[in-house]
């Protein structure tokens, strides 16, 4: 596995310096400096480039914030690590939530940014830092607007709906995937004159006596995963350092320490340079950290296929929003299927990690508009399979037949009585009885997807400092490495949200810092 | 409330100085420096005392580790900031769970270690570092035997048992405190010529070039909590730093980071300088932060009565253990009453913070020996009343009368029945039907009691750098400024062991640590 192989290099790396010696030798290696250490406090005795705004990462809220400081006027540098931009971002579904959006009133759906507070409330546990998630709320359908008018990104008709959420209230792209907004957002920047520099891998952010973050050091044209690979450069920051490295997701040794259940056997939906350095290199300089130890679960993920893959798009629209997701062992179904992230992965763990979901023909056809790419990939793959019969499906899970027809039955006198009394699903406004076949299905398992958890930042994007709670200056913070808009289970939909509202506040506010020097 | 008015008043000195402004102003003030300044990581120029090892705090952990640091030769310092020692231990309930003791095979208790990690695992949803959990509950019975035996503690006869525990395995001291093991500890030391430094509050962490901590920078003759008081002096500590400086659980600013619910209007049991910033410190010098979001609520408190109170001893005891915990709003049980403490302090805020514990003539009888000291106190204070008739109790709470005499012959069936069907409690081998009266009853509350959450420790209690895993060299940590030994909750009568038996191993690690110079 690409993570595991990873996570032993970095170890085997550090390994090789004793506890003390690790000092010098990281710092001889010019690999990351100590945090104690007066030499990582000194700035660099001369600096390779100078620039305005430094960005560390390409996804979402990088390039957010790189986009807003160079319209701002600032000279910005995106640095990312891998040999491609886009980080997790690239790989994502592509759905975007507006509560109070002109489609929500032409399609019948009644919503408002409170709404959507609540829901990020009620499945955040209200861990939430309410400051933060009240901005996303607010900001949804105008940051949804702004993608569509000033970076010319393209959605589906048909809102649709992901666990927790009270409504139908999701924007889709056209191809169902982050990309067609990463592109978007990377285009822009090209016309802008900015194109990420890729294989940069940050290993230090310089804070100065003052307080202030002024530079990093980067390793350029870094090998992923080797930490010797590269060579350093020094890079002034005049203005500000974004943070925007993303999560930790496929960092073994990092998430372990917050979850130690999540080990290496784990499957996760994120890249392989989803990892830790860049969070560890923000917490040694005095970063705060947020409610690390929760990991979110995605609960529609498929054993059957690596990474995210495309099994989400039959899980939920197909089978939570359509169809139902059963225990196999049992033929029962064990969770409301429109519930949050946490319930639905829990509950699946819960009941021994053997549970399907499932549609019949109707839904089939429908999958085949809503997820007209997805949905051939997904057969052809043998992801979803497709059985003529009941018996056929549940012989080939080994599910009691019996008991599968009677939850069957019983959630067809639901929709046609309106109402969900097992579950409390909320029902489609086109909801009509399940059957007849052919039925298709696919195994579930959830899969390590997002870190909630991660820096303090305050309603301006600033990094907020461990002792003092204030901003750290010069230094912003967005998307996936921050903490507390989320609480203790994000909702789906919401982190290109909070990516892209808070990428934008942090460039903005980077370029309109005063020059140190 | 102290709490407030101390936050305040932190809060307020670090608003007189401006983002960066407060650089210079920390420093020349002699208050924290700042974690980016090389300054502060230049040792300084003069050392007013020398110490093979350095204690900050003096509960169970700290003086367990100066105990061991100096009956192993090393010459000893402990500090504490308030003016008293003892931390949040000399006011904790005095019940130490033994795994496997010979006690609990005289009273017919089947028990052993790995019962007991098992508790401790499923309690903290299998967040617990196992490695440090298992040391725990393998070392439960030597450790209580060793504060029998070596320290001189004297227990009750009969063992008790708290929420999420299988099996009664809990020693209770003499005086219903921790008071009892702390002064204990206090005499030891003082009989060593080791006496606690009180009003000597930590403003620094020297962690050298080298990686190395070599020394501590404290105010002398501090006053809780004017961060402007005293004296700073600088203290070298030729082996290592022990970290016993405990939890946050009365910091609102820093927990309501972790837990933006638990603002300052919520009670708490703990002493008043029960705050973060020693945790914060140790963060700034490279310390990794783990599960710092998982907030303990104690299930047992009163709103009749401050801070711990004596209010647990009746909930747990004659409430849980004999007697019942109902909804006043219902009349009926909510929750098991030995259920584990989220559990049950979710439970009450479920339901509305109406809840009261109550037990009958019998239970009262059982508590006039069991709890001799706090039962009439709490008659006194009013904090537990009586009532002649269930009609009675009912009017004074507001409960319907019929439900709550069905819920107490439904419990009475099952206790002749021997199985709690309803919420599956564990029944007492005496256990008896409830009735006739007088009863007796207490309000609950749930109160923030112990943060889970803390510094990474290895099984040496070793600080582990947050940019390496590896141990910082000179640093050890114990208690509950640690995190992961609990998980995600911690089992009543469990921190006291975490306290002693890290604290102890860190206190022997630290005498044999090589002197630096």
């Amino acid at each position: 596995m690409e993570e595991t192989k990873k996570t032993l290099t970095r170890r085997g790396f550090l390994k090789t310096a004793g506890a003390t010696a690790a000092v010098a030798g990281l710092a001889a290696g010019g690999s990351a400096l100590t945090p104690w250490s007066a030499e990582a406090a000194a700035l660099p005795k001369k600096w390779d480039q100078t620039v305005d705004v430094v960005v560390i990462g390409s996804g979402f809220a990088g390039l957010a914030a790189a986009y807003e400081a160079k319209k701002a006027g600032a000279s910005v540098i995106v640095l990312e690590k891998m040999r491609t931009p886009g980080g997790n971002s690239i790989i994502n579904g592509g759905v975007v939530s507006a509560a109070g959006s002109p489609k929500e009133k032409e399609q019948g759906v009644e919503d408002s940014p409170e709404l959507l507070l609540k829901d990020m409330l009620t499945a955040g546990l209200y861990l939430n830092h309410v400051e933060l998630a009240k901005m996303v709320a607010d900001r949804s359908w105008p940051t949804v607007q702004w993608t569509m008018e000033e970076l010319g990104v393209k959605y589906k008709d048909k809102l649709s709906q992901e666990g927790g959420h009270s409504v139908p209230r999701m924007y889709s792209t056209y191809n169902q995937s982050g990309s067609a907004i990463v592109q978007q957002q990377l285009a822009k920047l090209k016309g802008l004159g900015v194109v990420p520099k890729t294989q940069s891998y940050l290993t230090q952010i310089y804070r100065d006596a003052d307080g202030r973050v002024k530079g990093v050091q980067i390793r350029e044209k870094y090998v992923f995963p080797d930490a010797n690979s590269g060579k350093m450069k020094n890079i002034k920051a005049r203005k500000a350092v974004v943070m925007a490295s993303g999560g930790f997701g496929n960092d073994v040794a990092f998430r372990t320490i917050q979850d130690p259940r999540l080990t290496a056997e784990f499957p996760s939906t994120n890249q392989p340079g989803a990892t830790a350095e860049a969070l560890r290199e923000s917490l040694r300089v005095g970063c705060t950290p947020v409610q690390l130890s929760w990991i979110q679960l995605g609960p529609w993920g498929s054993p059957d296929e690596k990474g995210m893959g495309l099994s989400p798009f039959f899980a939920q629209l197909l089978g939570a929003m359509y169809g139902l997701w059963v225990d196999t062992k049992t033929g029962k179904r064990f969770v409301n299927e429109l519930a949050d992230r946490k319930i639905r992965a829990d509950a699946i763990i819960k009941a021994g990690n053997k549970c399907i979901a499932f549609t019949d023909a109707a839904g089939y056809a429908f999958g085949q508009k809503a997820i007209a790419e997805a949905l051939p990939k997904l057969m052809e793959r043998g992801v979803v399979k497709k059985y003529e019969t009941i018996d056929d499906m549940a012989a080939a899970y080994d599910i009691p037949a019996g008991p599968l027809k009677e939850t069957i039955e019983k959630w067809n006198k639901s929709v046609l009585a309106g109402k969900d009394e097992e579950w409390g699903r909320y029902l489609q406004k086109n909801q009509k009885p399940l059957g007849p076949g052919p039925w298709y299905a696919l195994r579930l398992t959830p899969k390590i997807h997002h870190c909630m958890g991660g820096l303090n930042i305050n309603t301006n994007a600033q990094a907020l400092d461990v002792m003092t709670d204030k901003p750290i200056p010069g230094l912003y913070a967005a998307g996936e490495v921050t903490g507390g808009v989320h609480g203790a289970v994000r909702l789906g939909s919401c982190a290109t949200l909070d990516c892209l509202i808070f990428g934008r506040i942090a460039g903005q506010n980077a370029a309109a810092e005063k020059n140190w020097g």
